[in-house]
């Protein structure tokens, strides 16, 4: 079955206010086996909502509208769906008792506009509000299911919880929903989907949607049967394809950060890291602390952010600045390597390049570096390993681009190494 | 005028997922004095979103669709409105030659899919992105405006105000709206809006809005004039009673963020900074650097994140962290000294605390501190300040406001001392 999500009032179509009640709405349809197909906001106008609630109803099982209910004249949920549905409001005098008892027990007295509240559009049933005034409203005909919850994201869930599961889940066929979540770093979403959308477009169900942010991308996949194992059975089918293609360039089967997923690694091989970051300026350190227990594993680092921080702090020779600049795979290899030494870690990371808005002016013989241009070197005992990659857009993305490839360099150090 | 926005993709009906970039149209519609009437979401679905298109653009003037404008198979914006306009789609070489040029640039290989964002409805103009491949699309005619936008929310904004902004203050009839944002730092939304309430709901024009994230407070002020001088002089008169009210309690009068007021600060004085971070991680140092030119104020600095990175690298004392803690004041007032003196740099900042969800087993004869006490130290030629502060909310929250605690006081710092 597919519903769609309708949240009524002008205040959500202010440039600061979002609806999140369809989040919460869409989680709970879809672990009944619902499918939300749209949503919207609309204001305080009947009219407008009339069509609104017509048109949806014309091409969607499940509608639910939430918000509107409140006692006040621009409260005209009430209003639009009586005209939609053809039907008049009816007076309850069991509902006006319920309110004015809620009020009497908080020990105010009720105005007299509240008495809007005690209407139900004719056939429509009432359902409970223990948390508010304004009760909600469930119906259904031949065109499906309508639903009518207050706005107030505490009023709503309660009522959806107590109220409108058992009814829906005795309304709607039973159906189960399986998800799965991949991630991949560093590669472009054309890329990606050029090598697994043969793959994916072939299946109706799972459901694929591909989501990308700078230097990561998230593959979602969602699968419905009859039973959970049939779901998870069409989820772990594609899965082991999409999979099979990417390889490891996969680094999380289930959703998991970057960043949790190199903690999980450094964790598990008892090896500790300390950074050195220039032009990330403390992005990479800080999102390897963003997870809770980082400490067990991360040791520290340094923001050097100028030439003298750099020489002074870390120790990187003035004679590789001055030779091949801070931006440089020389530079980045003997941050990497200070940065170990000094931490006395396992391993060092480094990262120096051009954030930019303006070309580097870090020194060297090959003169400035075009805005973009990253190096990460990892250290270990061995010795440091250097790439470079040449990243677009603006400051901020070069930083979260630079941050996820260097994070990357870690977690495939750990890959087993192929051969052999 | 009135405006509905679209927004498209399947990934946005999903429980994790909000619109946000309709935030952004919301804010700058509103600024040239057109009204969002509603808003909508949908998946990538090609017949419910032609019929979504025809019906939108028959009750409202200006409609913008964002999103599924990528090359993938489920980017489905452009056939969509092409039926819904009854128009072919017609593919255009210098698009691609300019997807490729861009694909180039990166030193990429374009995709054959790609070629899918070449083509245009026919009669419809492309404007330009300069953040990504899929170019957006503008068409007017009797019924109204249209317009495409891309849904990555870098690529939107970019090309909406390069590209659309000046076409639709031609095409709409001029109203004049004055904005203005106030910015607050380190102050609970209650306690604000207790004081400047009694002020503000004198006014319904201006319009305030006041928005709160973990330690900071906007205070966005919007009136409307027959011109712009009579708007301005409305916003004036109430700005002006709200900084009699919060005084120097306000950072910004123009909307800057907390990092861009410091380094405006640091600059005008040429003072240079270096910070030390424990339980921020990286966090302060990456906010002061996400500033353009941050390089001529910021030295760098350390996350000091283990006690020994504090010892060695920084040189806080054994004494001091044997006897009252990783996270005292004593430690965070060493370690501001000592990130000053080794950067030689005019001030040094430092963070301890404890961002949990753990509490502190950083030592000292008090024993484990809660989660949430933070010190914050400034140091300066005459000596440092420390302040401490409790608060209240999950790890990333209270390592937000930690960073927003400790460059609001280099910001004090810069005051006029009162009295004298």
């Amino acid at each position: 079955m597919n519903a769609e999500i309708l949240a009524i009032g002008s205040e959500l179509l202010t440039p600061e206010r979002l609806d999140t009640n369809s989040l919460y709405l869409t989680r709970q349809l879809n672990e009944i086996g619902v499918e939300v197909v749209g949503k919207a906001v609309m204001g305080d106008d009947r009219a407008r909502l009339t069509a609104a609630i017509e048109q949806a109803r014309a091409r969607t099982g499940l509608l639910i509208l939430t918000g509107g209910l409140g006692p006040t004249e621009d409260d005209v949920t009430r209003e639009a769906v009586a005209a939609a549905c053809r039907r008049e409001l009816v007076f309850h005098q069991d509902l006006l008792d319920a309110i004015e008892a809620r009020f009497r027990s908080a020990k105010r007295a009720m105005a007299a506009i509240n008495r809007r509240q005690a209407y139900l559009v004719d056939g429509f049933e009432a359902l409970a509000n223990d948390r508010g005034t304004a009760p909600g409203q469930w119906f259904r005909d031949e065109a499906g299911i309508l639903l009518l919850l207050p706005g107030p994201p505490h009023e709503l869930q309660a009522m959806f919880e107590r109220e409108c599961l058992r009814r829906l889940r005795l309304a709607i066929p039973q159906q189960h929903i399986v998800t799965r979540v991949m991630r991949v770093a560093g590669m472009p979403e054309s890329d990606l989907d050029q090598r697994i959308s043969p793959i994916y477009t072939r299946y109706q169900n799972p459901v694929t949607t591909i989501l990308a942010a700078p230097g990561d991308i998230q593959i979602h996949l969602r699968g419905t049967g009859p039973s959970g194992a049939e779901a998870q059975a069409l989820v772990d089918e594609l899965a082991r394809l999409i999979e099979a293609e990417l390889g490891d360039r996969i680094y999380s089967r289930e959703g998991k950060s970057l960043e949790e997923v190199v903690g999980g690694l450094l964790l598990a091989h008892r090896a500790t890291l300390a950074v050195a970051e220039s032009c990330t300026g403390g992005m990479l350190a800080e999102r390897i602390t963003s997870v809770a227990g980082s400490s067990n594993y991360f040791v520290g680092g340094w923001v050097s952010y100028t030439n003298r921080a750099k020489r002074q702090w870390l120790g990187v020779s003035g004679e590789v600045l001055e030779t091949h600049g801070a931006v440089s795979a020389e530079t980045a290899g003997e941050m990497a390597q200070q940065a170990r030494r000094r931490a006395g870690s396992t391993l060092g990371l480094a990262v120096t390049g051009v954030a930019g808005p303006t070309p580097d002016s870090g020194g060297g013989k090959d003169g400035p570096k075009p805005v973009g241009t990253v190096f990460v070197a990892l250290a270990d005992e061995k010795g440091s390993d250097v790439r470079q990659r040449q990243f677009i857009g603006e400051r901020d993305r070069i930083r979260q681009q630079a941050t996820q490839m260097a994070l990357d360099m870690i977690r495939r150090s750990f890959l087993p190494k192929a051969g052999g």
